[in-house]
């Protein structure tokens, strides 16, 4: 209910809201009826010349990457993308397609230039391959922060086959040991601000509430210690993200460097006030099994009449963002850069926990479609408890946007504008965690799943 | 004491002794003086049929992974080495040379042949990079156990600059994730064995005795939990190791591996019973800034009359442990591989622990030579406590050469015999952790150090 409130507040004086700094990020205007909430663009992209920075974004085409970037841009920093577009090749690899219709980076920069008069570099470079280049290009440019969203992000695709797994770890170890290189090789004292992933916890280790990062315990002895929480990842994908927090604490600890890592939570949405501008800018939206993340999964699947894909019993309990909260997220950490010196900081990116059942259940009653209990091709627990701490974003004014069917018809709208480009197949799992798991999933027919007309 | 003790019971009857079990692995003999203590050949080697296995050794032809290869088939498994010969280039890369002649494998596995009757293959095969050949020796070969070296081990060679850095990484963790996913791959339920580090666990943690691997803590809210220790690396190569324990954890997790994890001190010594069996056998003898471990460092620089290289105060405790037992070690975890199901076994390999400049002082007041405090390179406390269990290894039966003047002469008598190979330039310290230590060993002169003749 409090997102309510929240609404009503702003629709009542948005400006003073701003002014105040009660509200950041995007405006949600209420219109005549619930279902028709949707992102207000104008109200947003506040510029503060103040705080302008330079900012590299590695990974900056992606469907974080992208949105984020924009919202860098709009807040009036200076933003340099970095991308390999490895993203779009996978995509070709597995013969999918996002939903919506993505423009390549060059008509996507100029789109944005278009619109908003802004300037944003684009560069292709193999963060876990070109090293010199990158190099090269943090000397050249001299950023204040570089964003690290270079990363295979997908669990089931670092799950699928030992080529997948060994991409994923070749690429993701690589390319983060390869910045913190190129920090030091450059001489430039940048911010690194890392996405990390809530997958890192585990999801089995719960019984009281997961703190920001660091933990504390008591040793043999009776000694207290404050230590990284105790990694226990559940797939390729989140094993390293956990390397790559080894690597943060080292090359911090080593080398001086100051390194936020973002823990974040299952991103849901896809447009934001920045990405509605102009259809050119329009976020990546994936639904196929292997990235399409669970509740956008649903989403699509209620706007489509097909059945919701719910893994097991559903009773896993996830951490969830709205896709305009990453961004706002990215920008809060870009200005609260630990000092040199100070141990890597750890924020926990979510805005609220929900069981997955239940939220194929808000989705199913907005939407009238079934949910279909699937055999899970994930080796997890069945069900877990989540219970996360994420008050330091809160306490540097983050007001998170938190699951509400109002919302979700921001992505039915998407959905149902591009439905045409769907391809049903690839709506089922298409990774299974280990022989015993693929081997439950072996009725699985993809080619069941028939779309309403 | 108990080490004399040991010695004089072997001389009174040592078949009597091996028969009972009561003693493993390498024989000493004392013979006219304390002086001229010498392994012996001649009474080990008692092989075992009724538990011989086919052990893949990956990174065979390196300083630990070459006696280890000879004494698991002195015992009489059927060994198989892999190496891509990577340490011979990293020679040829910062032209240097094990002070001992070694030779090419194909010399080495024939002169085994030679001496022993026993066959041993070679295959020159890079593990991170060769994945398909990997999948197929393993399908080929069917090895019950693969034991894992096959990577780079020097710390300072992995601090030495970016690319030595990424080297590092992207050979260790693709290697250790490679063999993880070749073992899914093929199908065989090979038991893995990985030379880890005691680096793992971190020099500034300790106040109480760091167990082997896991550690019971007590969470907030009074929740006990028994975790992998917390990593705390000190440089590159040991942030890998802490990286491979992570890999360790989730493969055994997700795909029911069977892993064991050694973490190993430092080692010492030079030659075994089997490698002394011919001149053609010898051990690789490093020396260098880089590679030369510090107790070999100092019975090199101190038969070589040059000062020893103390770093810092020599405030540093670490564990050591003799290069006979590292492949004593080695067949003690093969033979005890952990349960289908149960998650990783981790040893510590350690005889005992000992302050560096303690070390000194030892091989000082045996050979003349003066200790010289350097700078520091390394980016570590000046001085520190440790306390490690070994009792895993004690107790499946391993009885550990501990640091004695009498086993000191092996390794002078072999520096002796090859003096002449010798490089005084290597001898300093040729890697510093960051710009700061690089600083404060600015003075350092490498064409300072002499050579008494």
């Amino acid at each position: 209910m409090k997102f309510v409130l929240l609404l009503a507040a702003f629709a009542a004086d948005p400006t003073s809201a701003f002014t105040a700094g009660l509200l950041k990020g995007p405006s949600i205007s209420p219109s005549s009826s619930r279902k028709s909430f949707k992102l207000n663009a104008a109200a947003d992209g506040v510029a503060n010349g103040t705080d302008k920075k330079k900012i590299i974004v590695l990974g900056g085409d992606g469907f974080c990457g992208w949105p984020t970037s924009l919202y860098l841009s709009d807040q009036g920093h200076d933003v340099v993308i970095v991308d390999n577009l490895s993203r779009r090749n996978i995509d070709t690899e597995l013969g999918c397609d996002s939903l919506t219709p993505i423009q390549p980076p060059g008509v996507r920069v100029s789109a944005w230039k278009e619109v908003s008069g802004k300037d944003m570099k684009f560069v292709n470079l193999d963060v876990a391959k070109e090293y010199d280049l990158l190099v090269q290009l943090i000397k050249d440019e001299k950023p204040d922060s570089i964003v690290h969203f270079a990363e295979q992000r997908a669990a089931p695709y670092s799950m699928k086959n030992s080529k997948t797994k060994r991409y994923t770890v070749d690429n993701n170890v690589s390319g983060s040991n390869n910045l913190c290189c190129a920090v030091i090789d450059s001489e430039i004292d940048a911010h690194i601000v890392h996405l990390g992933t809530m997958g890192v916890y585990g999801y089995g280790t719960s019984g009281g509430e997961i703190p920001e990062g660091y933990i504390d315990i008591i040793l043999p002895g009776g000694r207290e210690a404050n230590i990284l929480h105790p990694a226990y990842p559940g797939s390729v994908y989140h094993a390293t993200k956990c390397l790559d927090a080894l690597l943060w604490q080292f090359y911090q600890k080593n080398d001086q460097l100051r390194i936020t890592d973002l823990h974040q939570g299952i991103v849901w949405g896809t447009n934001t006030p920045q990405t509605i501008k102009d259809e050119r800018l329009v976020n990546r939206f994936d639904y196929d099994g292997d990235y399409g993340t669970v509740l956008n999964r649903f989403l699509m699947q209620g706007a489509m009449g097909v059945p919701l894909t719910v893994y097991g019993t559903g009773g896993q309990t996830r951490g969830f963002i709205h896709i305009t909260d990453t961004a706002r997220c990215i920008e809060i950490a870009i200005n609260n850069p630990p000092k040199t010196g100070e141990r890597v900081e750890i924020f926990n990116q979510i805005a609220e926990t929900r069981r997955v059942r239940d939220v194929a259940k808000l989705v199913a009653d907005q939407t009238g479609v079934e949910v279909n209990l699937l055999p899970n091709p994930r080796q997890e627990a069945a069900e877990n408890e989540l219970e996360v701490s994420n008050r330091k974003f809160c306490n540097l004014g983050l007001d998170p946007i938190t699951l509400d069917a109002a919302l979700f018809d921001e992505v039915t709208e998407v959905v149902n504008k591009y439905k045409y480009r769907c391809d049903p197949t690839k709506i089922l799992p298409a990774s299974f965690w280990n022989k015993k798991r693929a081997e439950e999933c072996a009725s699985l027919d993809p080619s069941s799943v028939k779309i309403k007309v």
